[in-house]
């Protein structure tokens, strides 16, 4: 155990850097807050590279530091509040290792998102996915970053325990479409089926699409089927984080 | 119209006091942020006591404005400034009356919440509540303020579409089940029934509770059914709003 008192310490300010998403890129690093998602990453075997404790995460959480860690950094609490998105940190901060890019296959369940901007939105939609029993998620082309505090905040630490990876879902869905499995968009048009109509499914990817303009035509185009929920009130949209969990709810067998 | 420019008019100086919950509860008024929120506020027939646009707003809605204020002031954005929520304030904020008590029957659906804490979540739920078809959503004690800025921005609005009140569910229950309209609980427990065994309804409450703690057990013991959504993945539980959507588009008919 090493002390550090300082916020103009070289470790503290190279870590600081980790809340921009480029060094978390560069380093295939991210900071993760807060002694839930620590454990879950420590429970998932995610290296984490750097632990930073204040005094009063030393004492709350004595027993489990001990057991699960093997060097870590007792930080002033100004410390922590540096390397901290939230105001009042929770008194344990650490940098935890990106995995390696996935390969997987495309079976079971898989959510797609297409530009969803909200980091919140995108991580409570993880951590939906997990609950419903999909096998993954894949953050399309403007979708808010894995890595940005609040969206691991909202995901509760459901990021390790399925699939969640980057990619283009121009180039994905056709891999879904070969193996059979059913591509199935949202949208708010007439062409569209009542997501009630449809048989519950194993093996299918749904498409969640950007708050305000829903999934780009391109995609739109490339799908099997493409749902809406009928809205029976003056409600003029749904917020996408829910769409999806009645989706998701609805469509896994 | 009038133009203010100074944060240190007296007129900006009593309305950035609504920021406080204490001040809305005194003068039964509240700022409404964005246009969005004040065109379903003048289409619902809500009193709008104070209307303060910046020059960028009042070029970009001319004509909304023309045909639906009276009177308006023309302020600063430094003034706009420091009525709003937000670092980048769109370019109206009103104040806006709120409506009386509300004597409502409680046909149809209803939304309860216990203690739920968070405006995002509170909001969110409202929009879905009005999505889903159902009558009103009444603000349990410990619930966040229907009149934060957040809470109002996740409604969308939806505010202005049902009826929202506030009350002491301890006593509120009693009303429905007087009615016999069934009052549905939300439980993780064992006793709870899977809410797909649960037959579609027109006439009910349902009853979400805290996100962390669920619903009080006192609220519990008084539901006539407590329900659960059965969790597949390795996530320890849902959002409550997310919970809440899924339950609501499956119970009403």
């Amino acid at each position: 155990m090493k002390e550090i008192q300082s916020t103009k310490n070289t470790v503290i300010k190279e870590t600081k850097k980790l809340q921009q998403k480029k060094y978390r890129q560069q380093t295939q690093t991210y900071l993760l807050e807060g002694f839930h998602l620590i454990q879950e990453a420590k429970a998932a075997n995610v290296l984490l590279k750097e632990v930073f404790i204040n005094q009063r995460g030393l004492n709350e959480w004595t027993e489990w530091i001990e057991e699960n860690l093997e060097e870590y950094y007792l930080v002033s609490d100004e410390v922590l509040k540096t390397l901290a998105s939230q105001p009042t940190p929770q008194g344990i901060i650490a940098v935890a290792e990106m995995p390696k890019e996935d390969t997987a296959d495309f079976t079971g369940a898989w959510l797609l998102l297409d530009n969803v901007q909200d980091p919140g939105n995108v991580g409570t939609m993880i951590r939906t996915a997990d609950a419903a029993g999909f096998s993954g998620v894949i953050l399309g082309q403007g979708s808010a970053d894995l890595y940005n505090p609040k969206t691991l905040r909202s995901t509760q630490g459901s990021l390790y325990h399925l699939s969640v990876n980057a990619g283009d879902l121009a180039e994905i869905i056709p891999q879904f479409q070969q193996t059979d499995s059913p591509v199935l968009g949202t949208a708010l048009d007439k062409t569209a089926k009542d997501y009630l109509s449809v048989e519950k499914m194993s093996d299918f990817a749904l498409v969640m699409g950007n708050e305000g303009q829903g999934i780009s035509p391109e995609l739109l185009a490339m799908t099997d089927q493409n749902l809406y929920i009928p809205i029976k009130g003056q409600a003029e949209s749904l917020n996408v984080a829910i769409a999806a969990g009645v989706l998701m709810f609805h469509l896994l067998k």
